[in-house]
């Protein structure tokens, strides 16, 4: 196809970054482990943000803004929060540069050091419920239903775009209230949202469920999760919500007086999805001629692309496409019609199939005589003719058919790389050979989820909200099981 | 009014911080220098994103996302740039804590020491020109048209909430062009387009223009700004737009091919409005009373209140109310009824008058039985009763009314505040006693400039776009000058 595309049977993992890069989403930059979101790769990002805001919105959140960074001293309150993440922050520790007296350049000025030293948040919990320690004092200060859209760092050392960089962007929800009930609720409803979002929005098809103790955030009493199935059968958490117990409004002291008049610790949670989530969609349903966007998602849905010899055929293309281009628009839909003379037709469908969009018209001289358009969509690569007053109908309805063929595709490759297994031999073959979810018995144990994590790299995803009740025994230890967990190698 | 605003007149800069902390805007955080922006500033703010972002896709320009990190060496390339910012930026040299081997808690590991330091963005050129270096290879790889909605850091020693903070939020777009004339152009069109949002959309009359040399952004070959008039007669920088010259591209050799086949370097410029549009808009138009909002960017445009005893007509009134909210919101208006039963209506009075709110409604048994509300707008705090029926048409053309009465009172204001001098004396009892813009001839040069503002503490705001040649001597050195300038004390 002319785009020099690794295959993914070939190289995934290469597959992956050539796409990513080549499709215009993302690139490295200068800054180790730092990316650059290119302006199609933010447009994706910029949909998922519009509709995730409207949906937190509806939901009764608003926006606010805190400060990038976070004294150390805030980190170190809450124990298990800071041994999460102190192994991996950017620490800042000199307000100012200068020029060397040697004239060698500039350097970093040792009279500007801070007297403490900040960390870029890679989190907000601490710096946030620093401040909602002003904000509550009674019971009718709460809840409190705040959103934040930031940039976080965390100092990873290996890093892959969008999966994994030491700056990523993404929205933290923090929400503070007067009982466990309502916090617990909280945290379920906004992985419910999560998985709308990720189903409806993205055509991706998650598993919800709840993390073990020792996969949960550093911090946090509960963490609800959505994991993805990625089309190498590894597993990609897509987003968490965690229940954060009264731990945060006792390391900085927040109260509030109830109804009766006593002082209680406010209860918490936190959640986020980051640009984590162009890695997943881009991983889902990508194939080896380039991106597949979900219709709901592509910065542009339709593109409509002139074949002529010389301008005049060109023109007389022009005179109909345009007011088609106006009726594509008015049905909302976002329309390119790519008429640029300094490239041909051929490479233009390579560019609009690398870049994933989802409907291509093509009009030549025969369509003009005979009144017709040629509709290709990117999902299935198939082509029709379609009649000229047919075809913004057509268009239409391929919006829709579309977003539900590639969550379809993806949900029938879950389902069949989803394997219950009962002994620990035939769970490491299917790990190794066949990969995806493994649905096992497990002990509920740290000790038996750590000598499996590090027998096999596979982890357990999710305690899925739909387990059933099945009595067993743990696969590895033999000892009594309740119900099967999801286990699968992830990113 | 029971606010307890410090007025205006007291303390012209106590009654605006404790305007921004009253109002819910914003506070000041545990981290030096640092706001938060708290739900109803940000909304705000989201208002003023969302009609920017408009304008400027409006005018071909894309979002896009570069790294938080500049590594020092970047900053370093172009010499009057690093001179700019290398005094106030924040550095970051360690990318690990540790606990301390003596028990006494975390500490930064000095094992884990940059090799190089990271400055946390104090503004994007560098990183950003390092990237178009990779972007840009033919002529028909320009124009480049791209716009970041981001954080940045300037160490700031003095701070106040929206005006001068250490982290701000702010769009900075970022444009490399063929020729210098296209590079011109688009720093012209952006300086209007602010121009247009400010007076449009902020309701504050600017004056555009130029920057002289020494107030010039810190690279740029020519600064275009666009100038506000406060109520204590300061002026505020409201947004500038920089012609860049090649000196980015030269710093980070950025060169394209022409059509001819010939290596050129790239044209450039770099644009920004940031928060401190909202210690603007607050000093624009509020009063002793509290915020007054435009009603194009108010959170609330229109609230309502009911004045009931006992909740038998609280529920008399819902049953008027409800279907009101509903016609007002069809009409695209954002409404609040506020039937809390926890405040009595006086206190929700003050509430909205402190936080802005451009229309109230008011709704008691009188009204019910007569069939009519009383109508408040926030700008003159004039209140009339008006028929039910009416009151849907009423609402819409206060918008509209308010939208333009502030905008006008705003104007007057800058009028009466624009003082011809033609003396020095003249000129420093203005800006000592009646403040505001003062135009005077001046030499040209940045000695005098110097002088003045050490004399005065007066600085020159800009070269107005629309100066008059106009033959005069510079009021300090008797030289010749041939159009006057705009001096005033400033934010």
């Amino acid at each position: 196809m002319g785009k020099n595309l690794t295959s993914r049977a070939e190289d995934y993992s290469k597959w992956y970054n050539e796409l990513v890069v080549k499709s215009d989403l993302a690139e490295n930059s200068g800054v180790r482990g730092c990316m650059v979101i290119k302006p199609y790769g933010y447009a994706i990002w910029e949909k998922m943000q519009a509709q995730l805001d409207k949906m937190f919105k509806e939901t009764g959140h608003e926006n606010a803004y805190f400060p990038l960074f976070i004294p150390k001293s805030y980190l170190s309150k809450e124990a298990s929060h800071v041994e999460g993440f102190a192994k991996e922050c950017a620490v800042v520790t000199h307000y100012r540069l200068k020029n060397a007296e040697d004239g060698s350049g500039i350097i970093v000025d040792e009279d500007a050091k801070l007297e403490e030293e900040l960390i870029v948040r890679p989190t907000s919990e601490t710096i946030i419920w620093d401040t909602y320690r002003r904000w509550v004092q009674s019971y009718r200060d709460l809840p409190i239903l705040v959103n934040q859209w930031a940039n976080v760092v965390r100092w990873e050392m290996r890093t892959r775009l969008f999966l994994r960089t030491a700056e990523f962007l993404w929205q933290e929800g923090h929400t503070a209230h007067a009982t466990k009930q309502e916090a617990v609720e909280e945290a379920e409803r906004i992985m419910h949202l999560y998985a709308e979002f990720a189903e409806e929005h993205m055509a991706v098809p998650v598993i919800k469920g709840t993390k073990t103790e020792s996969e949960r955030f550093a911090g946090a009493e509960d963490t609800y999760c959505i994991e993805a199935l990625m089309q190498d059968g590894k597993a990609l958490q897509a987003g968490t919500s965690h229940f954060l117990g009264q731990n945060f409004a006792k390391a900085f002291d927040v109260k509030f007086a109830n109804k009766e008049g006593q002082q209680e610790y406010v209860w918490a949670t936190s959640w986020g999805v980051s640009t984590r989530l162009m890695g997943a969609l881009v991983m889902t349903h990508s194939d080896d001629n380039g991106l597949v966007l979900p219709p709901k998602l592509a910065p542009i849905q339709v593109v409509i692309v002139p074949i002529y010899k010389g301008l005049d055929q060109l023109d007389a293309i022009s005179e109909k496409v345009e007011p088609l281009v106006k009726e594509l628009r008015a049905k909302g839909l976002s329309v390119k019609y790519d008429k640029r003379d300094t490239h041909k037709p051929g490479f233009k469908f390579n560019e609009y199939e690398l870049k994933g969009v989802p409907v291509r018209l093509a009009i030549g001289q025969r369509d003009l005589e005979n009144g017709t358009y040629e509709v290709a969509r990117r999902d299935t690569l198939q082509k029709e003719s379609v009649a000229a007053d047919a075809v913004v109908e057509k268009v239409v309805s391929l919006m829709d058919e579309i977003q539900e063929n590639i969550f379809n595709k993806a949900l029938e490759y879950r389902k069949e790389h989803i394997t219950a297994v009962d002994s620990y031999e035939e769970f490491k073959q299917v790990i190794e050979e066949k990969g995806g979810f493994v649905s096992a018995h497990w002990d509920g144990t740290p000790e038996t989820e750590d000598r499996i994590k590090e027998e096999t790299k596979a982890t357990i995803r999710c305690i899925p909200l739909d387990a059933k009740q099945e009595d067993g025994i743990c696969m590895v230890t033999g000892k009594p099981s309740t119900q099967r967990v999801l286990f699968a190698k992830a990113y």
